[in-house]
């Protein structure tokens, strides 16, 4: 079934003890696109500036992505990101953002693109998601990313929006913060007393967690990576595989969506493994579905 | 089968954001035998002083852990040791420490447990783990706890321990440490060529991982806990889950291994719920299985 897209495309340089890759392509629409393709045709909406240096229909030649919400905007300029990756690789230090076109109005969804049954807004300020939301017909599952920025700026707006979507996936210093509580699990709790269904933390090395707000719960590890070269787009890919599979399905059920978390997990593990979108364009559905498999055999008791 | 443990036994002060437990029982070998007790018979091997303040058999009342390895020394003081848990209850500050009878000769191992099957050498030196390792006769399935201190001061004696035993079992810090790798399942790897069959990494709220020599691995998150009185003894809870499971059921393959490692998990689930030995005093096998079937509800995908 039909899944949408929204959020950014950026200009990435990053830092990791495995190398520097200048230039390359980043952003969160990009990521997810890539690793929701695996599972089902996505709807793309995205701006970047006209000194855009990538040609992203070739990027996604060969891939049910439609581009047909991708604005070139005349006369800006696109998303610029340069982070560090320390040793451990699960810290990271932001060098350098030029917002650019992120901070111009967002893009239009197409009209073709309003009747889209699953929605992923990607992070961006709580009242661009709204308005972006807003342009949406009557969708089934609406997913949404934040980060601490909205959370200590915009708490009004986030508010907003959490009354708005299905399901809300952060991070896990994200889901303290935003929930005054050190206790993940009644980090959870208290967050979907925030207004939706459905809260999926994501805790770097150490897995997810994913709460329904009738008392379902479901814990997963991360798939078991000693290949980890480049972190970025990990958070965006795992939401890439767990919508992908979502919209694959058709369903929302619990059960559906643990199994969605999963593919998230393994989706995203591919991703770590090369720069940019190396790892996941280097891997296969069939090569997903036996890490999913693996991941089964890893956890199950 | 016979499960033996070595380990200490101490005079705690603990201060959690929930309260303060002071001179309350603590140490790995009371923690260890509480959890183990409710899988199999306990052979308990440690040394207090005279200053005792405990009724260690009025403790173990009604539990099969035999206390024949008790040793109360004439002219030497219990261990003491105070600590801080801080807000988030995953960093803790040791306050204060007397060694005292820990630093001097440790306890014998009574001739009648000398043909334990199953043991776990509690942390404390090295060198010390090795002498009452070698007052055992032939165990099938010897595993022991180290810390940050021995690895720093130690590491040739360690070496040689884990030589000897069959798992180990440490935090990810250590492991970190130990293996000067920070991706943990590389770090796993080369802790096993270091000479043990199996690894056991427990990384607190966020579960553990256990790997063997022959490739095996297995991931649990943890019992999603939203009591948190006070996490002294966790570490030993889980290892006496462990053990004691493993000793129950008389099998060391991977498999029981797995199922072990997820008793020793819901076992500590209970510890952490109340200070000092509360919380595993007032709970029982049944509660313990119906957390068992709840873990791989919240796991199974």
């Amino acid at each position: 079934m039909s899944l949408l897209v929204t959020g950014s495309i950026g200009i990435d340089t990053v830092k990791t003890p495995h190398g520097v890759s200048e230039r390359c392509l980043g952003g969160s629409s990009i990521y997810f696109s890539m690793a929701a393709s695996f599972f089902a045709p996505v709807r793309f909406v995205g701006v970047v500036g006209q000194d855009c240096p990538f040609d992203l229909p070739q990027v996604f030649a060969g891939r049910d992505v439609d581009l047909g919400g991708l604005e070139v905007r005349p006369g800006s300029k696109t998303f610029v990101w340069h982070g560090t990756y320390h040793d451990n690789m699960n810290d990271r230090t932001t060098d350098h953002v030029e917002l650019n076109v992120l901070q111009e109005a967002p893009p239009k969804v197409p009209d073709a693109f309003r009747d889209s049954q699953f929605v992923f807004l990607a992070n961006t300020a709580p009242a661009l998601q709204l308005e972006l939301l807003g342009q949406m017909a009557a969708p089934a599952f609406v997913a949404a990313d934040t980060m601490n920025l909205w959370i200590d700026a915009n708490l009004d707006d986030l508010k907003q929006l959490l009354q708005k979507i299905h399901c809300l996936i952060l991070n896990d210093e994200e889901a303290k913060q935003l929930a005054g509580q050190p206790n993940l699990i009644q980090a959870a709790e208290d967050i979907l007393a925030m207004g939706m269904e459905v809260i999926i933390i994501k805790k770097g090395e150490s897995g997810s967690l994913m709460c329904s707000s009738n008392g379902d719960k479901f814990l997963l590890p991360a798939y078991p990576a000693t290949e980890v070269i480049d972190p970025t787009g990990a958070g965006d890919s795992f939401a890439g595989g767990f919508l992908g599979y979502v919209a694959e399905s058709g369903r929302t059920d619990f059960d559906t969506l643990k199994l969605a978390v999963a593919y998230g997990t393994v989706t995203a593990s591919f991703t770590i493994a090369g720069f940019s979108l190396d790892g996941l364009t280097g891997t296969s559905r069939a090569a997903i579905d036996q890490r999913l498999k693996d991941l089964r055999q890893f956890t199950s008791f």
